[in-house]
């Protein structure tokens, strides 16, 4: 543990130390209050342009549930299936309707950088990812643990879930409280001289 | 504030509610140790098969950020120079050559589902931007401000710092304590009926 850091030890363990990611979960339900409280703690997280890409699906019917776990490769449906809650995540490539609303410092962003539909794809997808990062966060701050997942037919959920051509599916997260042998042993890490120059 | 979460409220504050994307800087040098224990901290953040694709470029020679400087975008030019700290964050496409040693449980990973550098490219790309989400966390839990920065030319960012052509810059993140009026009034955000839908 390092003195570098100003988060307490607490928070440290909570967020990365000690969250790890559950493969299996507790019947306990995941509540519309729950998720709400992480929203409202990560949306703050910063995107470009304040685009805010990241859209979020909680799949709560067992119709939803069933038609999701058959675009889910074979090793993630059976943790699909039985997780309190599964999130949908995508990015939505028509984010710069939002930007005059959502900067309005510089309201002609949209129409300056973003007329074009790969910039638009290009920039959702990275920032939506980079939410998806403060999102698994978040589901740690509330004291549950995620299970993200990217083994999937992607075309087949965007086409399912998003009939609207705009969005493109980053990840399935399943969440929930952890339950009996919830993970595997802990992976090893690369370490500082692997992941990090100075130049 | 919400009960619905576990982690502390100054937590929540220095992590997101208070934390602010710096444009200025005070002259406080960042140094070695804090980046190493926020490397230490985030490190632990979930990718896929554990592949940890991001790669982070501390720019601390004058001739190396004069580099970096010429291929920000405009806008961009004046608080990369003057920043404490820049780190050039990016995906490695070549993750793969890590993964029987990073992912033991499963070293098969390597040969059955990357072997095409189109799919490593997705998956590093999505998985490394995870990890600039989580770098970012980490920034503001060592007390530091982040300014991370997308306008940049990356083909002469990918060119001048990554020329085995394995490596593609997702960000540039400026790095330090915000010094003078360093921020803008805070931008809105969606509510959660707009970025979340139950189906």
């Amino acid at each position: 543990m390092s003195d570098a850091l100003v988060l307490d030890a607490a928070a440290q363990d909570l967020l990365f130390r000690e969250a790890r990611t559950a493969n299996t979960f507790t019947d306990e339900p995941v509540s519309d209050e729950q998720i709400q409280a992480i929203y409202d703690l990560v949306k703050f997280g910063p995107t470009a342009f304040n685009q805010q890409p990241l859209r979020i699906v909680l799949v709560r019917s067992a119709e939803a549930r069933e038609r999701l776990v058959g675009h889910m490769a074979d090793g993630n449906k059976a943790k699909t299936a039985t997780a309190p809650l599964v999130a949908v995540v995508a990015a939505d490539h028509e984010f710069h309707e939002e930007l005059p609303a959502q900067f309005p410092a510089f309201p002609q962003a949209k129409d300056l950088f973003f007329t074009e539909r790969p910039v638009r794809e290009a920039s959702s997808s990275f920032n939506a990812a980079l939410q998806v990062g403060y999102f698994v966060v978040g589901i740690r701050a509330a004291g549950l643990a995620a299970g993200p997942m990217t083994g999937f037919d992607a075309a087949g959920i965007n086409k399912d879930f998003f009939p609207d051509g705009d969005h493109s599916v980053l990840a399935v997260i399943n969440i929930g409280k952890p339950g009996e042998d919830a993970w595997y042993p802990r992976n090893p890490r690369l370490t500082f001289d692997e992941a990090v120059t100075t130049v």
